[in-house]
């Protein structure tokens, strides 16, 4: 059988773990040129906040990246065996028609779960955001939100890459510890702890901040607009804090105009034609240890609604991917 | 004898005509290496507001741009009678340390007011705003507030050159119909006079924005962030809404995410380098009637403070400038 995790309802509030259900369908039949994916690893990312609340269909499997292996085809091109990554869902299996959208994982670049974490969209996010947007130089200060996250992560330890000092803040001393010790940021202040993030990022960012990474928006937003430095660049990677609740309006929206600052929102669909130039670099500082990444993995289709929520609350270091069968490379 | 008009005391709201004074005091005398400049046009400009709030002295003339001749000259470099314009006051003799600062005015580009309008910065200003950081394109929509303002007027006018639709607003009837049949905007509405900004925005832009010009901040803001088009730009030149008082937060920044915009907060003193380049392009387009340019000027130092305050009320159309002396060139 097919176990899935269906949108049950729309929140009218907080996403919460019983907005889905699982049920269990016979396991899909490929028809000519189709493709049958056993599933293994399924994502959970913020975004989808957005897209339960308004895009998902109710009564549906919610649409997520997943990495996989081909276990029926009726299509040449994708042989059984073959391992995948693509849209596919949070389920057991998916049929992909015509095998539309899949592509091949080279298991040779790093695990394959990294298909969909940092050797795929996250990863790319990162850089795109924190090096083409962020643009930051030796000796500048770039500050990351959500920095023990998937994104944020790695947004940071380019940036170091990149020269710049580099502060993150996190939500529990645990996941400031493990941005400083393990991912080697130069600091990093809990902000369910600090007294204000402005008091904190005073503290941390004493000459103001070149580059801010911003994956949460809201407060944390307006704390960093009046620490700008001349030129300043805010890369707009997500704003995890306003998808629940729109919180209160953004009062220092004039420093951009009085530090000359540019803010970027973006979206990784606009760039996703870098991802095989970025694919063999990300691969070769993985291996050389110059960036480290961290999944956190949940283990079972049924742990879906929680991991997921648990995630949105902050219970993850780093990426945040349920395993839901037997990875076919791990030793 | 000389008249200046000083600065008086610091606002504690409102800018208001009684902050400032007039007093005379001896034309000043130049000393060795040392001119002295017959002031003829005298700038106001919103900016000038933050500098009156903190940076400027109490009981000095303020500090402005300002077209004059050389009158009394120790500096070879100057001869008396040479056409310059600098950072002197609101005064009608302004002594030049060294001649330092003074730039040599062009009358063969264009009156010579024009040197501290549409051929100087606020020119400048409208071309990196609408063409380098804006990026219009034929069938974009372009929005421009305080389009019949000294910055506005030309910005929206080069975006018109590039074959960008664009629509203007401005604060009376009069304004608008300067806006559309003098300066050949596509629309322009009157923000005084519509129900709501963003209703007006729905009425003439009606598939969204792809360039907001800013030279006015708050609600005009908020109201153009719902409606921003994906990959809009967001040139920020001036919140003229905000220097008096803060307003209410911004409550829509979700949308630079979500359509992936661009703001940019710039200003023109990172891009003077750019004058000598600009000078021509904008003196022929002038000559040819592409852009047209409406300097509202008024007359006697006396006027200042009634001048300038009015401008930040929106009485001008075009560029406030206070003419204080003959102009040599005037026919």
């Amino acid at each position: 059988m097919n176990t899935r995790v269906l949108l049950d309802r729309r929140p009218d509030g907080p996403v919460t773990a019983d907005l889905f259900r699982l049920d269990q369908v016979p396991v899909p039949e490929p028809g000519p040129g189709d493709v049958v994916v056993r599933n293994v690893y399924l994502s959970c990312d913020p975004y989808l906040v957005g897209r339960i609340q308004s895009v998902f269909p109710v009564g549906e499997p919610v649409a997520v990246r997943v990495v996989g292996v081909v276990h029926r085809s009726a299509n040449p091109a994708w042989p059984e065996g073959t391992i995948v990554w693509g849209f596919l869902a949070w389920e057991e299996y998916t049929l992909v028609p015509g095998g539309r959208g899949l592509t091949a994982v080279d298991p040779s670049l790093g695990p394959i779960s990294h298909a969909i974490s940092v050797l795929g969209m996250p990863g790319l996010t990162a850089y795109v955001g924190a090096i083409e947007l962020g643009r930051p130089t030796p000796g500048e200060t770039v500050y990351v939100s959500s920095a023990a996250g998937a994104v944020g992560s790695v947004a940071g330890q380019l940036a170091r890459l990149a020269g710049a000092r580099v502060v993150g803040s996190a939500g529990s001393a645990a996941k400031c510890a493990h941005v400083v010790d393990v991912l080697g940021f130069d600091a990093c202040f809990d902000h369910r702890a600090v007294a204000s993030i402005g008091a904190a990022l005073d503290e941390h960012c004493p000459h103001g901040i070149d580059v801010y990474f911003d994956n949460v928006g809201g407060e944390t937003l307006d704390a960093v607009l009046t620490r700008l430095r001349p030129g300043a660049r805010i890369p707009v990677c997500g704003q995890i804090a306003t998808y629940e609740e729109a919180g209160d309006g953004l009062r220092n929206i004039g420093a951009m105009l009085r530090q000359r600052a540019t803010m970027t929102g973006f979206s990784i669909y606009d760039h996703t034609h870098k991802l095989p130039a970025f694919l063999p670099r990300m691969s070769r500082w993985l291996r050389e240890g110059a960036v480290v990444y961290t999944e956190d993995i949940r283990h079972g289709i049924e742990t879906v609604p929680d991991a997921f929520v648990g995630m949105l609350r902050g219970d993850n270091i780093g990426k945040r991917l349920v395993q839901v069968s037997d990875d076919p490379t791990a030793g």
